[in-house]
């Protein structure tokens, strides 16, 4: 290891922690906008983020940079293997941030406000045509960022998209791991809807009390070793988790006639949380102390939902904290039971682990087509119609609303993000067979009080790598081998058809 | 008026429009800081603060403004009387900005740093040797600082420090203002002491929920005008109103044994607050739209908390929501007297309104004999003992931690602040006058529910000038003369030798 580094690296190591000071301020802005900030606010907080974006976008393609990248890998050997990834990340920002041209990302922005801004009444009034009349152009820039980045990263559009997200994904790879899904899921909620009992009544009478729900959440939390020195539970509409190393939020929202909902929601952002907060500390400022993609952050928060929260042994564990702070008469079987019922319905967001595949599925193919043009938006409804009756027997006929215009992703121009979660939910599982096969069962595990254990593996093979590995390298690493669906595949089978 | 604007202006427009994007996230930093933030966020916090003044700072001394500055001024006959206000405070800013060199602000911000540090520990544990040995070094500093504005003004050396919080002001001019006090004031104490009721005897048994006291102090702040839709109500250790236009974020503290410290506190504030709120619209983001000066901003709060709830008609008001909210059994009257006790003590933060321009005449002395050179630091106790007992028959020998180490401004350099306090309480007296001569008397007006009235008075006068005019000019056109002492003496005297 050489002991100088180049100076052309230094530079660039001053440049994105400088970046990072910035962007600390974004993420506080996003932040305090969702949970704290009164209406009056609004206008100045988005002049000032407008202006702040701004200012980074021009630190991520300053004019030094083209120089100071090109010097510093003409210098590779000089630089340790950590220095060397994060240099090849450094890279891929300064990419992503100057292969569109500034006019179309103005335009793009512009377009998307109005699309989002117009979709909140939109949406609940069912209005197509108006959705329509803004989505169409949305798109169309959509697709002219997306060429751009084709040509800059010598990808097709799409996979342009999808490197946003999730780095060296391809659709090709998302059709063979993804798609493996798309014929097995449908007979396989055939077959364990002969299976499963009828859904536990609920009673309607029941309140659970915003507070009483908060304080069962920090404890679930705490109990998920969330350090409360270093971040906070708020509430917000949209559940999120955001922040910054040492200082990570997380977010909920309650519903007094079901505490369920939150409760998951607050499990599913304390895995996020963990992930960020046990990102590299070497690395902190750093492209490479970031988290490693949104698949890989989604694998940590449904890793602590659907591996850890979804098990019977994780709900008899936490089931006396439940009954210490809320009135509950389930029983713990009967709250497991509810927590894996599986239903198919119309909205994505409110999906079981099992059906969800089926609603990425179906975005995953409809991008695919509106990007390379062989589907028109004015044709969406009815192929939304047609893949949801194809994978859950569900007609969205009409209902706009509950079909393509629920989810505000492409409202805001981001597609390519949705193949995330379901890649999330196979790492989820991959990771679960890997540390079984380490440490033992799951189950015997939280039976035993031993979660520390997987959450040190977690530290080890996840978490502390940031961005240090690219995504296949990481999931060898800790696997033993690449992405496999067919973890997804046994876990959904041992806990639906066991 | 010429509706074509000279580009010089136009460019410093933008400029210091983009400025105080930038300045929203320091508030909203500090804001969060005090309020929200757990503690392993203090580290990036600190780097990301450190940047983003430092970002500030370079664009308030950016290379163009020179030129434009005086390009600006060349064509000064083409800009509105309210442009031309503008441009004199913009560049009043960027003089404050780029006076002191930077390698002295430098050495400054770290010395205030580590003296403020350590001063945490210092003045609990009573480490006078400690805090001398820092403030030493500080005050070298402040004294070069003061040095450099003052060549930059033409002023001297005081003047200069006093300028960044009280532009206009002078030593000379508080000697004839704020020393006309000097000599009244002890025989004032006297003569209330003849007269004043013993102190009522408080409950200590007594217990009062912070969830009640916040309830109370919303509905208070609501019953002074305050819109909720534009800040908020939130705990810091120390009481502040910060947040931007807009969106003004008020803090206080609780104690379960008392509520009236709570209770005036956030009175204090919602007078900040909503000067904050009342600030030009259209001037926005410009130098001109913000408030005129420290004590002018105190001049509101000290309005709010002892002009208006210092009075037995405020007390009547409010305490039937105090009876709703709390369990007092203090009658009005008795609540009343509470709060216009005049005891002689050592703190400044817990003096009364009677007593604590001799705290602040105290500091003045010391601070302008610090800057000159008269007084050593070493010297310093020994004056502070001399002069408390002079004004308030009081010794600090020895209790340094309750004498010239109380307080937090020169232990994070701030000389020539003191006086805006004072100042305040000598503006809200002068406004008060010169709205009883225009409305009637002010218990009248409570009695009657004309408080918006009032409010309507100091929006028209006070509020909405921002920094239009000059601090004299804004006094003499809302009340018919410049700055007179005498109203503060009338006030006191009315409410304490009635």
């Amino acid at each position: 290891m050489n002991t100088q580094q180049p100076a052309a690296y230094e530079q660039l190591r001053q440049h994105f922690q400088k970046i990072s000071h910035f962007e600390h301020f974004a993420a506080l802005g996003d932040w305090d906008q969702a949970t704290m900030m009164p209406a009056g606010g609004s206008d100045s907080r988005a002049a000032a983020m407008a202006e702040l974006a701004g200012h980074i976008h021009q630190l991520k393609t300053a004019p030094n940079l083209t120089d100071w990248l090109s010097e510093a890998e003409q210098q590779l050997s000089a630089l340790t293997l950590p220095q060397q990834a994060n240099l090849r990340e450094m890279k891929q920002q300064w990419r992503h941030a100057s292969c569109v041209p500034s006019s179309l990302i103005q335009a793009k922005t512009a377009a998307a406000y109005q699309c989002e801004h117009q979709w909140r009444q939109q949406r609940p009034a069912n209005d197509w045509q108006g959705f329509k009349a803004n989505l169409q152009p949305l798109l169309q820039l959509v697709k002219e960022e997306a060429q751009a980045r084709a040509d800059a990263e010598g990808v097709a559009p799409y996979d342009a998209l999808l490197a946003q997200f999730e780095p060296g994904m391809t659709a090709a790879r998302l059709e063979q791991t993804l798609g493996s899904l798309r014929d097995w899921i449908p007979t396989f909620i055939q077959q364990i809807h002969e299976r499963q009992l009828p859904a536990v009544a609920s009673n309607d009478a029941q309140r659970y009390p915003i507070a009483r729900q908060q304080d069962l959440g920090k404890e679930v939390m705490h109990f998920l070793g969330f350090d409360f020195q270093q971040g906070r539970l708020d509430i917000s509409a949209h559940p999120f988790c955001g922040g910054v190393p040492g200082d990570v939020r997380l977010t909920t929202r309650y519903d007094e006639q079901s505490f369920l909902g939150a409760l998951l929601g607050i499990i599913h952002e304390t895995g996020h949380a963990r992930y960020e907060l046990g990102l590299p500390f070497a690395w902190q400022g750093q492209p490479a102390g970031l988290a490693r993609s949104m698949g890989i952050h989604e694998s940590q928060s449904l890793f602590f939902e659907m591996q850890l929260a979804g098990s019977q042994a994780f709900v008899d564990k936490i089931y006396p904290l439940l009954k210490r702070h809320l009135s509950c008469h389930q029983s713990a079987a009967e709250l497991h039971q509810q927590m894996t019922q599986v239903q198919p319905g119309l909205i994505r967001v409110d999906a079981d682990e099992v059906t969800y595949p089926c609603h990425i599925l179906l975005r995953f193919e409809a991008e695919q087509s509106l990007i390379d043009g062989s589907l028109a938006v004015s044709d969406l409804p009815e192929f939304w119609d047609q893949r949801m009756q194809h994978y859950l027997g569900l007609s969205t006929k009409d209902n706009y609303r509950d079909g393509c215009m629920q989810d505000i992703h492409w409202a805001v121009g981001e597609f390519g993000y949705f193949p995330s979660y379901t890649l999330g939910a196979m790492y989820a599982a991959q990771f679960r067979f890997a540390i079984e096969k380490q440490l033992g069962p799951l189950d015997t595990l939280i039976q035993n009080d031993k979660l520390a254990k997987v959450f040190d593996w977690l530290q080890q093979h996840i978490w502390s790598q940031g961005s240090l590995l690219d995504t296949d390298t990481l999931v060898r690493q800790a696997t033993g081998e690449p992405l496999n669906p067919q973890y997804l595949r046994r876990h959904l089978q041992q806990r639906y058809l066991r």
